[in-house]
């Protein structure tokens, strides 16, 4: 087999097992990370190597005697009851002090606010330098007054939590702040001298650049537990500085409300306000101008300037419009599912993308002894990955942690020996090119391209009870024949639907992927409709269009079919509850569809088919008994598919696939390019004329594979196969 | 056994089968019903005589020539979706053409609206006569559009519910309005008349008054099926002349869209707008004023004016503000439940109350052969009427139908013989008094005192789904020893909350009986908390106080110890999630509680103890993942249970009286005038000393009796046995 492509972990303590795994991986790069050294002949061992190098958080001496260029982060304190007329409010109550400490500057104290939130105003207030209290006179019995304020942050929230995960003791690492230019001229005269002092570095893995995203201990009483964990926040590029670059662009005021929001931070799930949005704007140029000055730096020196995607990644958005001009070589981030794959796969102006695949080589994730668990754990996680890369390959994978733990897992390392082969050959066979797809379909919502492939994340795709029934669609979409796009609802006003033959939009009532204050908007309404009414597909999951307005909830009601009773019209009985015999969508189900965490209460209007629909715990089915659980409906030209929500499993990939053909009045697409098993998947690479027909299960499979013009054939696949297939 | 306070129903056919039930149930009243006579001897078969007589119904001769006096409905059409410039609409598409026509008088015409429903705005448009059009021209393309206009009502719609119930073939009986002087002067001697026609009777039923709760059909192609039930529902009441009162009254203009508030109807779970109110005002001191002409002449004839509490009762609100002034002398009312018993028991104003048992003796609801069957449907009834009786009594009872039918079920007279002297024992041992109540209770909703022992009703105590979980809190207190109040969110900036003990607050956020905008208001938010944190207890149901304002969904989230996460705070990791191993609101749980359709994804904040958390489906239970169900917190020196929803039996509604007493701090009242087993209950009767301990249940139970003073006796009762106890 080929070698390349694949990265592993070193170590000086593991110089010879580094060249008996590079050899038997095929890796062609080496890389150190927390804990570990390379070994000082390390571009012995591969022709790349590569070095985490942190820019903010590179040099102490100076940080801790330039307190004035620490990072800040904006934040809000707890909910303080006023039970008599004077209150006085400790802003750092709850977060844990070896962390954060008050900013009291004067450029930071004119902007805190005090906000009366049960009155939604702010208040006057004083601040007691000697107590660190902020106190509210004159306030409201029984009302509720939060702190808005800045901290500076005095120990790096990714060191913390190696320090609490791993009982690490360290010199507290600081970050400083590139807004203070003192601190980016250190940042670019350490990097010079680094690149001079290690010249056998040949990519620089930038951990990251400058903003952490949003994580915050609670205090020592809580046990250092996580506070706060958004891997989308902002708060931590917050500063009295960074505000002042803000409105000097943008000529207006911006407030620490508009970064805490409440409580809510801004997160993602939260609707974006225009001014989210040019404040995000604002860092992300910023950040990126500053990234260029380094990422010349690299090149000036002839290494690659790589972005590892997390940490301090804030600000860095890789969808956003200003990663182009950070000159960046590559992105390596981690990768736990197909949707982590694409996510990567997909980020434009790169010359390469690295996934960097789990487990990590640390005494937690392989246990010793167990082997056989890892092992198999690897191989589930290479069928989720596999579906995305055969769709979209990234150009490298690679792992992390101690190469010699991973040493005492022989038949881990077997599995990874194939699975890097494996990797190399859908590499090569693809390509670049791209495969076959029978549908170009978008998925609409409040964020569009900047949040692609991260809708509903809060912790990348770590699951979240409330959104569990949205997190699903995603992972099926990576492995299907179908072009995908995110849009936002700006992009809709401006035509972007005629270019799609399905539209997708799911989630909650309450938030951003939903976008209530949107379908408020009747030209976005009446778009989506025209698209519809036109012959467009449509698919809703969950609280697709969800607005309390003009007496429906869904705004798209007439088209999907299908609304919320919210209580309002329980006087109307409910007469439609018989489910369709049959339907294109529900061929290929089995058995029981897994919707999440289903939605209730959502019943079918006159005339629309019900695909499923669940019968109430304690009324059963019947008028005005029953939760529609999918739908299907006609509107104009147009046909709409409503679904409670998805999880990804074979089955519901499939039904998601079929929904989407049939939406967009392309059933007769199905049987082209396509394996019938639902265990197995089709892709057609036109350019090559070639298939790979995937077994993505442990069990062999019986399939019919029908080329792109429909012609049969009966396939056998071996346990996980992919059989590749020439023009026939 | 003593004889009288029951109702049967007589038919000139089953004299002699009467006389017989009559001595056996020993009733003293014969009524005549829907398909049955009165014998002429009628006075013969007991005292009391009623006749249903119908005020509005009652002259079809004069109706049928006087079609401008019928009654009117104010209705919208189906929403029409604008796919080209001119918009044509049918209003009546999807009615009952039999039931209602187009009003096209002039003062009905200059009212009707168009409103563009995707806009928001009302829109121009003209009516062609000939075709029955409402013309939009320059619609916009994809926008939905609906006409809201007046029909003439031709058919009374409990007429024709029993035509498409019961397959009867009528005259079409047609409703007029005493908004035309002439159509009330018409009742009026039509009355008088029929009143000397009819000595023998000694009560008039009126079946009821003038307009009939909302009660629409839909077209023939639907199989005359109902399009909408609402049994509050006023738009049967809406009339251009009535219009015109409105507005001579309140000196503002009211519109169609007031009425039918964009489908929805501004029915019971709509937060009332101040519109809404005062026209249900309007309507109410309407029907009180006219109907008080009639009850002058039934008294000036020396007869009694009974109100039956169904079909055409809408503006005559038993708790409204005029109801006092309808010279009524009694109610009768269908009864099901203990929470209907309790909502007539309570009736202010009156001489006598009287419940309508059922099962109506009809051949669909007493199925030949199945005595045993119907005669235990009547016996569990039975229980949960009962548990109303103890605490509150009625002064009669009855039954309704045809008697022939019921004579054909042995079992059934029999059960009903010990019903009726059940019952008399019960009144008779009241004698009016109250009973002992440990606590003062109130609940909280937008309607108040309006809609006492009413909420969550949409066809009485039907159940929906939606709205399941709440409807069983009122069926839990009916026999539960506190005394209750409904009140409003006015009533709570006047000062109303210092009265209670506890205070309860149950519903979803989109519904009246949270009143989402009320919770908008910062004083009435302070209020609640300042009565909670004084000392006062607060239980909250469902999403309490929800509103989506300043960082919290519950607006009391402080104080119940419980939000719902709305998808806004997946960042903020949640780590309140163990359930605690006792407490006292739990000492009685030995069963699964029943919580109705659950709510999901609340969550418990730092402190507050978890009395229950059901795991999620996929995720289980643990930081993030959980589904609260009940929690019990501490505010100032206040108490809060908050339980996701209930459904009543025996050990749900005991649970709820021990968390009563628990946020009222009154635990060491439990054992007083109490029986400990939770399928029995224990009232007493402080002005006669007497304890009534009712066995609930079929079975025979044992439980340890508790006085007033906390002395304990084990007590054994037969099954279905209520033990009385005198002085100890």
């Amino acid at each position: 087999m080929k070698t390349g492509r694949v990265t592993i972990p070193t170590d000086k303590n593991f110089v010879e097992g580094t060249k008996k795994i590079a050899k038997l991986w095929g890796a062609d790069a080496v890389r150190d990370c927390d804990g570990t050294e390379l070994p000082d002949n390390a571009s012995e061992l591969a022709p790349k190597v590569y070095k985490t190098y942190f820019l903010a958080r590179g040099n102490n001496a100076w940080a801790y005697a330039h307190s004035e260029t620490l990072q800040n982060v904006a934040l809000i304190s707890e909910f303080v009851l006023a039970d008599k007329d004077v209150v006085a409010i400790d802003p750092l109550k709850g977060y844990f002090d070896e962390q954060l400490t008050l900013n009291e500057d004067e450029n930071s104290l004119s902007r805190w606010q005090v906000i009366d939130r049960t009155s939604g105003k702010e208040v006057a207030w004083e601040y007691d330098k000697t107590t660190k209290r902020v106190i509210v006179k004159n306030a409201e019995y029984m009302h509720e007054y939060t702190v808005n304020f800045f901290a500076k942050v005095l120990w790096d929230a990714t060191q913390i939590y190696n320090y609490t995960a791993n009982n690490w003791t360290v010199d507290k690492d600081r970050d400083i702040d590139p807004v203070f230019p003192e601190a980016a001229d250190l940042m670019e005269s350490d990097l010079e001298k680094w690149l001079i002092e290690n010249p056998q570095i040949n990519v620089i893995r930038f951990t990251t650049f400058f903003y952490h995203f949003f994580l915050i201990h609670a205090d020592k009483t809580k046990n250092m537990r996580q506070k706060y964990f958004d891997w989308f926040g902002y708060a931590m590029t917050a500063s009295p500085t960074m505000f002042d670059i803000f409105e000097k662009t943008y000529g207006y005021k911006i407030t620490i409300e508009d970064i805490v929001d409440g409580g809510y931070y801004a997160n993602s799930f939260r609707t974006p306000t225009k001014t989210t949005l040019d404040y995000m704007n604002c860092v992300e140029k910023f950040v990126a101008q500053t990234v260029r000055r380094f990422t010349d730096i690299v090149h000036k020196h002839g290494r690659d300037a790589m972005m590892f995607w997390g940490d301090n990644w804030i600000g860095g958005e890789p969808y956003g419009d200003y990663f182009k001009d950070m000159g960046l070589d590559a992105v390596v981030g981690s990768v736990n599912s197909g949707l982590t794959m694409r996510m990567i796969a997909e980020l434009p102006n790169l010359k390469y993308r690295e996934a960097r695949l789990h487990p990590y080589f640390f005494p937690d994730t392989m246990p010793e002894g167990r082997d056989e668990f890892v092992t198999e754990y690897r191989q589930n996680l290479w069928r989720e990955e596999r579906r995305a890369l055969l769709r979209k390959c990234v150009d490298r994978i690679g792992f992390g942690g101690y190469l010699s733990i991973a040493d005492k897992f022989p038949k881990f390392l077997a599995q990874v020996q194939k699975i890097c082969d494996e990797f190399r050959e859908i590499y090569d066979t693809l390509d670049g090119q791209k495969p076959y797809c029978s549908l170009k379909v978008a998925i609409l919502n409040a964020w569009g391209k900047k949040r692609s492939w991260m809708t509903h994340m809060v912790c990348q795709d770590a699951p979240y009870q409330k959104i569990l029934s949205s997190q699903g669609v995603l992972e099926c979409l990576v492995g299907l024949p179908v072009d995908v796009d995110f849009i936002s609802f700006d992009d809709v006003l401006n035509g972007a639907l005629d270019s799609y033959d399905v539209v997708l939009h799911y989630g909650e009532r309450d938030n951003a992927f939903v976008g209530a204050k949107y379908w408020e908007n009747q030209e976005v309404v009446a778009k989506v409709r025209a698209f519809i009414y036109g012959g467009g597909g449509f698919i809703g999951m969950g609280q697709p269009s969800a607005v309390d307005k003009g007496g429906r909830f869904f705004q798209l009601a007439a088209a999907l079919g299908v609304d919320e009773e919210l209580s309002y019209s329980m006087f109307a009985p409910k007469y439609n509850y018989e489910k369709a015999k049959t339907h294109f969508i529900l061929e290929d189900v089995t058995q029981d569809i897994d919707y999440g965490n289903a939605l209730s209460n959502v019943y079918a209007l006159e005339g629309t088919q019900i695909l499923d629909i669940a019968e109430d715990k304690t009324l059963g089915l019947g008028t005005n008994a029953g939760h529609v659980r999918m739908a299907a409906n006609t509107y104009g030209k147009g046909r709409c598919f409503y679904m409670t929500g998805i999880r990804y499993n074979y089955e519901t990939a499939r039904l998601l696939y079929r929904a989407m053909l049939w939406t967009a009045g392309k059933e007769s697409e199905l049987k082209k390019a396509f394996s019938s098993n639902v265990a197995t998947e089709c892709h057609y690479y036109p350019e090559k004329k070639k298939y790979a027909v995937a077994n993505n299960t442990l069990e062999k499979q019986t399939t019919q594979f029908y080329d792109i013009d429909g012609n049969e054939r009966t396939l056998t696949l071996q346990p996980l196969e992919i059989v590749w297939i020439g023009e026939l």
